[in-house]
């Protein structure tokens, strides 16, 4: 039987990164892998959808060359070759995860793993022995009642992202990141999208203002939107689908290709051998406490099986302190209280802390600073107008409680209020920040100025 | 005669912004322009120039569209509409300024401003008083004694923003930040682009490996470069120019249809009155002490006109701080150490703090870190793998000394490292941020990761 210094089971952006960190920190290590190397993110999620938002994007280019001064003859968008260049990316990263694996020298055992009891793990039907096993298995589609996923008709992000034919009609069920980011990408290639959220508006955890700026910006471009509704049925017998959609003014029935079902995720917490080992499971989550330890000693849990924010950096970051931990470094518990969320939808949202509701809910006085892009010279060159950059100060004491952007490139702008809340900065440290001009980044600048009442571009 | 409390002396970056700043203090304000609001940033530099890079970017995702699995057929660059959209963006940010004097009840009195003892201003023969007079005059296109400027052979970047007509080809003096950025603006368009750079290597302000990436970069784009080199001459007596360069090599001569001349600027300081008032001036800057009071009180100088970087932050950033201790507010003297620098041509370039080699220079025990796009996860979906982020630590003391950026949106990537600085983060602190998952600001991350040999992703 072989044996670890440590496990980790499932090598998506929890468990890869844990194994490399483990294996820096000098612990010999495995990963158990029953699919591709990289997990969901890698190959199904974060890094392909980023690949066909790139050319979406380009095509909105192409579409709109003529703002620019350029001139172009019959654009098009080839759907099989836009896809092929998405599963291209995801090969080429699960390769780079391989070559990862190999250098930090992490044995990558190919199999679907179960626990056992006595820190073992055994891959189809051959034991492993650890004197830590970390489980890291992720998360997968989650499917309504009401709208069982067929693969064909009703899909999940996986489906979404391979079809052979580009539907003409789509119905996207949730407006959470995957559903708006599909929303953008089919839209922009030419699909009749409508959105059916559940919430009273389209990305619900953002702030409102965020989510009305999304909405005008998505409904400019074509897509329609239906709020307070949900899908009460959906009838595929026919060529396409016939969805039955509850909304505000009665039901009605809206027809499609496809409908794509992005309600949000469900762990793969079954048929690991929790029970077996005696691990405690509240809902759908494995409990942990602040170093990812189970209630069983030497087995771990990190990343969308455990609570906290279901993000793929939520998961390394986990998985970094757990193994620390088990060196017996300093660590420092993570603050989910800072962590930032990407939407990678045109326009990008970006967000970390509270949002102004959140605040108020709290009954904390608050200033509010807001900066719109339209006031932005950068934003006017690039062509970039739409959005805005938005923050929520504590009146009394300075801290930088929330921060909300939406516009071009914001998804690379939010770090800046993540290390700065970090580092527990105030309004008048970022303020007096000099921000290099002209930058899409003035804008949180001056969203802080307009919080203390000194912008300088409103 | 008016009276006012402050007269500002142009109104560039330098000069608008003090005027509205001190209007929000409550001084009764006056500003004086001799030509367009805004001054050469918002007219003839910073802006327009941003509006050119994004049709030269916008036309390279033409070129390149079916690297996105897109299909374009004849795309071609307008060249009076992209040299229009420029103008307007131009005309439309200078027209903001005008709104933003209105707002803030700023008087705009239009001619050319001449300093008179007893805090006074003469502009076209009529005078105006003040307690505090700002001078933020600016600066101008240097001349070099080997190439005078016409204005249509041998131009500045005021005539390369509005050429009537692409040159076939170009010679580029000087690879500063408008040199690189006219290179690549032209050189995407179509025009055969040759840069001659006295010093040994193009954006010589930068650290060592950003200027080499650079010119990998430029070159594989079709820029031919020559460093250390120079023009000699020109000849414009025929169809177009006859530049004699001097390089490593011996003499060449070297034609084209126009050279543009960016061998950086020269300080509007003539006849504006500073011997009539007595105002100290060392070489081409006018001398001030922290808060920009010259050597004769009342009178202060801010922005390309003082010592200190010439760009449009820092003069922003003097003129906030100059009228903020008039108004005798607490005010922290500026950092000129924390100070970014940024390029737009493609792949971008953002800096702040010391290079490699200085920090060496000064003979500091550093630590190194370099994370290169091609092994970020986003970089790969988006199609932009060249460059990297290059970070600078003090080995003793974990002070973030420098940061160095190349690649795609790096521009709006710097103001995480000029706040952390300014917060004097750790390195530790840097990458115990959680950065979201995918995007290029976890370059960031993973660079002070490798500066602590703690990096994940190589």
């Amino acid at each position: 039987m072989s044996k670890y210094d440590i496990i980790v089971l499932g090598s998506g952006p929890g468990g890869y990164v844990t194994a490399i960190r483990a294996s820096q920190l000098g612990f010999k290590t495995a990963v158990v892998e029953k699919e591709s190397l990289g997990g969901v993110c890698l190959n199904w999620g974060c890094i392909p959808t980023k690949a066909l938002i790139k050319s979406a994007q380009v095509f909105e280019y192409l579409k709109h060359a003529e703002d620019y001064g350029l001139k172009v003859k019959e654009a098009e968008a080839d759907f099989d070759a836009v896809v092929k260049r998405s599963r291209g990316v995801a090969e080429g990263m699960s390769n780079g995860v391989k070559f990862l694996m190999k250098k930090n020298k992490i044995d990558v055992i190919n199999g679907f793993g179960k626990l056992k009891p006595g820190k073992k793990v055994e891959v189809d039907g051959k034991e492993y022995s650890a004197d830590h096993i970390v489980i890291a298995t992720g998360a997968r589609s989650r499917e309504l009642p009401n709208l069982p996923q067929d693969g064909e008709k009703v899909i999940g992000y996986r489906e979404a992202m391979t079809l052979k034919k580009q539907p003409k009609k789509m119905i996207v069920v949730g407006s959470g990141a995957i559903g708006v980011e599909f929303a953008y990408v089919y839209n922009s290639m030419g699909t009749e999208v409508t959105i059916v959220e559940y919430m009273d508006r389209i990305v619900p955890v953002e702030d409102e203002e965020v989510s009305k700026q999304l909405e005008r910006s998505f409904k400019k471009n074509g897509i329609k939107i239906k709020t307070s509704s949900e899908v009460v049925s959906v009838d595929t017998s026919g060529d396409g689908v016939k969805a039955t959609v509850k909304t505000k003014k009665g039901e009605e029935v809206i027809e499609a290709d496809v409908v794509l079902s992005a309600v949000g995720i469900k762990t793969n917490i079954e048929n690991i051998g929790l029970e077996d080992v005696g691990i405690a499971v509240d809902r759908d989550k494995i409990l942990v406490n602040d170093y990812y330890q189970t209630n069983i000693p030497g087995y771990y849990a990190i990343g969308d099986v455990t609570p906290g924010q279901a993000l793929a950096h939520v998961a390394s970051a986990e998985g970094i302190l757990c193994v620390e931990k088990i060196a017996g470094q300093h660590v420092e518990k993570l603050d989910y209280g800072n962590i930032p969320g990407c939407t990678y939808c045109s326009p990008e949202i970006a967000s970390v802390g509270l949002t102004e509701q959140q605040a108020k809910d709290k009954g904390i006085d608050i200033k509010v600073g807001k900066f719109p892009f339209s006031a932005s010279g950068k934003a006017s060159a690039g062509g970039n107008k739409e959005g805005f950059v938005k923050v929520i100060f504590d009146a009394k004491y300075g801290e930088w409680l929330g921060c909300h952007m939406i516009g071009a490139g914001v998804t690379d702008m939010i770090a800046e209020a993540v290390l700065g809340r970090k580092l527990e900065t105030t309004g008048h440290e970022v303020l007096k920040a000099v921000h290099p001009h002209p930058t899409m980044s003035e804008a949180v600048m001056e969203a802080v100025a307009d919080a203390y009442d000194e912008v300088i571009h409103l």
